[in-house]
């Protein structure tokens, strides 16, 4: 035990598993070159494997650091997410999934998230402020929902392709609360589908156009205000939270 | 009265009310679906009815715990907005008013506000803050009133679309004040109508075109400077004064 | 002196005009509806003229009010503000000129700005912050000019519609730094104007189209990065000051 | 040494050259204007070339200030800043490098940072806020890079415009936390890139669409979500740190 302890502890332990984070991190994005996969494929596959064992050395090495209670490993809970991030990569897939592994060794790249003692604080103070924005997450959640409800019963039939039913409306209107091209959405509804918006190649097409000039107006820009303001006091009071710590 | 006091203060009171609101929420949410409602169209309008009553049960109830007083009810706000919400379902409506209807039964989730204290102090922190932010939206006002008028007067007749009349112009300086897509708009003025913005399938068609390339630029970008400055003023006065409590 | 000093200082006195103001704001708006102008002209036409005798009338008694030394009216700048905006009504103008005129008559609802103490204050505030503010602004003006004079070098010729010289390439400039559909100058200059953005009826043609990936990419990415930070830094100060007031 | 030191540290001398770097400023403008520089080509030439030769005397008369020891002159890394910007125009370049040898001159205007103290201690208040700004932008880095692979991964064959590979994968995404049109590239990875977005004369072709519809959604909106909050973040302490001073 004393041996593996110092081991875990030792500086030069950490740095090793931190490059071999930024070399599992480099390797996954060669992948992305298709030409560099076909050339490099065998080295890149014997480096995954490489990378793999030695993440699993890793989990090995601090359990025995525990000695004879090895499960007190897991009373950190950002072990359990690096043990999870490697025990991923075990799981049995078909020959074809090879998105899923890809995806799976990316999320590697996180491990540095623990390996760098100040990045876990950051994040550690992020993920802190969270439950202190409880409230605010659950009005600005109320806020999307009586919208989007009300946007699918007034608007639903004119625009499908923003309202068609409950779960489009409410990306439609987390678009129009990032004021992502939100008067597009507000002058369909107000000039018609038919007049505004819709083309023949559309992804829906307008079927029963219906213009409601006044409650288009109110219903967008109400929304857009109270919309801004309640996500800009959410991201304000996540931030100061996260700056107290 | 004690009885009625008893229950109206009890925890598992409040508890039940909340439970009940989220299940009208989650019913109005499932009126979203054609599908379903076709399906279980009876089920649904039974569900209405026991929850409508429920809170008629529960502003019974809460008159009640008043004693010979009934009337003080109505001296807390919240219970007035919950007296309206309840009342309005009793509104007498012709048949084909379903969306109405549904929207009214939407509002009932509003009644969430009241039942979470949580949420109450924070709705009313927000609430509190608007008086103290007179000033500043008097003058976006004034700000949003003086470049309208101009903007009818100079740009009315080139780009009826955006500046046909004052109510117009205002929704087009709301959406510039938003930073949405505002360089079309301006464009439009700069150039004439003739060779930027209007095609034949226009909502409004361009009539009498005329270029300002100088004073379109000068208006428009002097327009989101200062408008940008008041607003962002009056969100952050808002979420301060809401933070201060 | 006393007797007009007494008017001056009066409380109905400061309230009339500020009902007259707004008057004048009803009444300016009034003329943004060619209908309403048409079966109105002459009541608006004499309503107008009250107004503005009206505002003679308050500078004469403002001045009267000084006593022997009526110039000393004008060490007051919100006095010289007044008297500018009623004297610009009087300068004699082309029989043609409705728009000029229609103009100067909507600036008298900034007088609104002068009759309410608490606006004002607010507005001298936002004034002083400028002063503290002055060379964050020159820093970011040294960055559009920079950008600006290398973006005519070099995209000058590819694309004329957004630099074809340098006010227009500073017009440009300020849209990419609101993040207004910044991407399509970008892709404009990276992929050439024969290949993205222009088209047939573009309001200038593409003539010498020419692609440069990497360096439009790098100019636009860090010109976004640092023109938001710069423009930010000076907003979040300006109403910094502003509210230490 | 005492004749240049006097020299050097003169407020005149500090004027002058404060002076020649706001001329040198509009000579550059002026050559963005092509019907001027053929015009005025030879007094450009002329203006030019004495600039230059100032800028040189500046450096010279403060080497010689430091007497014996000239070197110590580029203890100061304004100083080196300075003298790396006059240098550059002495490098050799081929003829026809006109728009290099512009950029270089253009590079002039930045003096004026080392010659207005105030602006100075700006930039160097914005310049050392960065190191304590490392870890947010490492976060930032990270999702960038772990969001990119996996763009590439999920969305390359569907979407080549915009995630082809890694690097134009990073722009998109440096788009998509803009919030320039965000949606556009979501709706291409939600519906096929048959049914939205490419046309026949896009830059990149639709050659193997694929919709996910739900993978999509839940890809862009996390990723804006975490994006904003970081980036927001990000300036947030950077300007922070830089009012501190
Ligand atoms: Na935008
Ligand atoms: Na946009």
């Amino acid at each position: 035990q004393e041996f593996f302890k110092k081991i875990a502890d030792a500086a030069w332990f950490q740095t090793s598993i931190t490059v071999v984070i930024l070399l599992a991190g480099v390797l996954v994005g060669i992948e992305t070159y298709p030409a560099l996969v076909e050339r490099f494929e065998h080295p890149i596959h014997i480096g995954d494997q490489i990378i793999l064992w030695i993440f699993v050395a890793e989990i090995v090495v601090k359990m025995l650091a525990e000695g004879k209670k090895p499960w007190r490993y897991f009373l950190d809970p950002w072990n359990v997410f690096d043990f999870v991030i490697v025990a991923a990569c075990f799981l049995p897939f078909e020959g074809n999934a090879v998105t899923v592994l890809r995806l799976l060794r990316l999320l590697r790249v996180l491990k540095l998230v623990k390996a760098l003692p100040k990045l876990q604080i950051l994040v550690g103070a992020l993920l802190k402020s969270i439950p202190s924005m409880v409230y605010v997450s659950l009005l600005l959640f109320m806020l999307f929902y009586v919208y989007a409800v009300a946007a699918v019963f007034l608007f639903g039939t004119n625009d499908p392709l923003h309202f068609e039913n409950l779960e489009i409306a409410m990306l439609s209107l987390f678009r129009v609360v990032t004021l992502e091209d939100w008067t597009d959405v507000m002058y369909i509804n107000m000039y018609g589908c038919d007049r505004y918006g819709y083309s023949a190649d559309s992804v829906v097409q307008c079927v029963t156009p219906k213009a409601q000039p006044l409650l288009g107006a109110l219903f967008f820009v109400s929304f857009v205000l109270t919309g801004t303001m309640i996500i800009l006091n959410l991201f304000i009071g996540v931030i100061m939270s996260g700056m107290d710590e």
